[in-house]
């Protein structure tokens, strides 16, 4: 590798690199190809940003920001138009190709076997014959997202929505306009693009579509500068931030404790922005109430009846290899499971997956026997 | 101050002690006496533990732990009565006698020039006069307790309610009997005796009782064993639980965040192990939601009609230096605040306190003005 030009492709210096390469950049050998990611922001350089044995590098899909009160951050944040899209419920990859193979690359910077499985079903070759620079950057989701489970979408397993469009060694993006014209060109499937609106009405049509989003369970939106010039924007419905609340609550001590302020938090502030009235406000006080106390309690029961307190998951894989090495991946990255044997099915394979949410597991069993808090 | 003695009465070595004289064991010389404070626990030494001048030790009170399955803790931790007290809602202090006067020391071990002010007032000399090894436990509550006001308790100032009898340089407590004779042979407060019940029928009637206390907007109750051998228990109402929880969401941004989950996770303990109804479930749904939307809503909009995020509180005062001396106390534990000038009243000044949540304040003013979470 030449430390030179990739230290050059970053925006650093070459001592610089050396010491991130001591610190915060971590190897990863498996599978193939070798790369070093960043574990955390570094030097301006985002977090999960991968560079390549060959020196090619993928930067970091840089986190999308949340304001809370939509028409003051319109105003504030867009010069002129805004673009809806929607947020899509699953998890964000990079799919590249390197040396010739296609590969798809997790937000922390690892190469998922699973959704690089998936990806290369779904991802003609074409896309990157001509442009082997060219990343696509898209959500994965569908019932058979084993991350993120969610049986909204229209698919029976996990399918790859493109959302945007980068370059290896490049920071900039292509803009919605490009993404969805490549989506088009090439068959792909996209995050819906749901209109362009004004700056003096986006607040209000965006308010009106995170309301009906929200009533088909479907999460939010992601705002866009047409012209590409600003980052964009996310925004959830109400929905979404209790169902996220529920999750968490069901396993509420494998949570992060930021989780469950900030998804109240942004109820605050909905609520206030949507002017609501006292009846209003007194139902989005009871789903909010129940999305905490109605996991809790189911929690709760399962492991007084002796449950074991897990998720279950599933994936389809078409390799057996792909599920073996899904296994171990998902253990190096810190996620305890049990794969149940391979059931053949379809010309591939179902494999159901238990995922042990241990620390919620052990609390609750210790508290249900009298163990203090 | 004779370290080899003061390291045997903490139960360290000396060369212990020297250490943690370097690390955690800060100094406070004011006011007066000089003493050194445990600001963490230690070597088996509880947090808040005060050393005075003279050797003499202040043990920490101990913290009193919480199960969440009242029936399964009882049954687990006592081994035959329990006694039932009244949990109170202030601050815990303790109340001894040092060269012949009175202080009071919070939790953290400082003398509050406030509270030794109260205690002055309120506990006669003859207490420790005879006993001058004597240390009161109890709760300062009231309306006028600048800490944590409320108005539920017959007083319309402050009143020192005892709860427990310690003895300097001695971790033992007199226990639940001693402590009631003796705030009956000197005439002081003490918290209520609720009750005292075999084991098998305390869980059953602690719920009756914290059910009532809720009602009357008090918060709990701590489970004593009568014979002092093992150590108190404490348990709190719904309603506590979600007026905890709707003062932290009013000043979402200055509270701690594990605050915000354990008070929820008790609800769905104690919805569970009550055995509530689905209608039950939903009232108590509805309760904790509301008490998490309705402060979040009312602080923003406070916010959007250009009010500063503040906690008012107030203090009676006999001597205008115990007014300076608090504001003093309040800035070196971290808390800002705007003192009024003092209004004469009743012999004694009433002094109105601003205390700044500057965080809370901040954030809100940004998020309103359209700035990212």
């Amino acid at each position: 590798m030449n430390l030179a030009r990739v230290a050059q492709r970053l925006g650093i210096t070459e001592s610089r690199l050396q010491c991130l390469q001591e610190t915060i950049i971590r190897e990863s050998a498996w599978p193939e190809p070798r790369l070093l990611r960043f574990e955390k922001e570094s030097s301006g350089v985002e977090a999960g940003t991968v560079i390549f044995e060959n020196g090619e590098i993928a930067f970091g899909y840089p986190k999308i920001r949340r304001p809370l009160m939509l028409a003051a951050a319109i105003e504030r944040h867009f010069s002129n138009r805004v673009a809806v899209e929607e947020k899509m419920n699953g998890h964000n990859v990079r799919i590249l190709s390197i040396n010739g193979e296609i590969v798809a690359l997790t937000r922390g910077g690892f190469i998922c076997p699973y959704s690089t499985e998936v990806a290369r079903s779904k991802i003609p070759e074409e896309v990157f014959e001509k442009h082997p620079q060219r990343i696509l950057c898209g959500e994965m989701v569908g019932p058979e997202n084993p991350y993120v489970a969610s049986s909204i979408y229209p698919t029976e397993s996990i399918d790859f929505y493109l959302f945007d469009l980068a370059e290896k060694n490049s920071r900039t993006t292509s803009g919605v306009h490009r993404t969805h014209e490549l989506a088009e060109e090439y068959g792909l499937l996209s995050a819906a693009l749901l209109g362009e609106f004004s700056k003096e009405t986006a607040a209000e049509r965006i308010k009106e579509i995170v309301i009906k989003l929200g009533r088909q369970g479907r999460e939010g939106v992601v705002m866009k500068d047409p012209e590409n010039e600003v980052p964009p924007l996310k925004y959830t419905s109400s929905k979404t931030n209790c169902s996220d609340l529920s999750v968490a609550f069901r396993y509420y001590n494998d949570y992060a404790l930021d989780f469950f302020v900030s998804r109240a938090v942004r109820e605050g502030f909905q609520s206030v922005e949507w002017k609501e009235s006292e009846e209003e406000r007194r139902k989005r006080a009871l789903s909010l109430g129940e999305s905490i106390l109605l996991p809790l309690v189911d929690t709760i029961k399962r492991a007084q009846m002796g449950e074991n307190i897990v998720q279950k998951v599933q994936i389809r894989v078409k390799n057996l290899q792909t599920a073996r090495d899904f296994e171990y991946h998902l253990r190096r990255s810190g996620i305890r499971t049990i794969f149940e044997p391979p059931e053949p099915d379809d010309g591939g394979y179902l494999i159901r997956i238990t995922k042990l949410v241990m620390s919620t597991n052990d609390k609750t069993q210790a508290l249900l026997n009298g163990e203090m808090w």
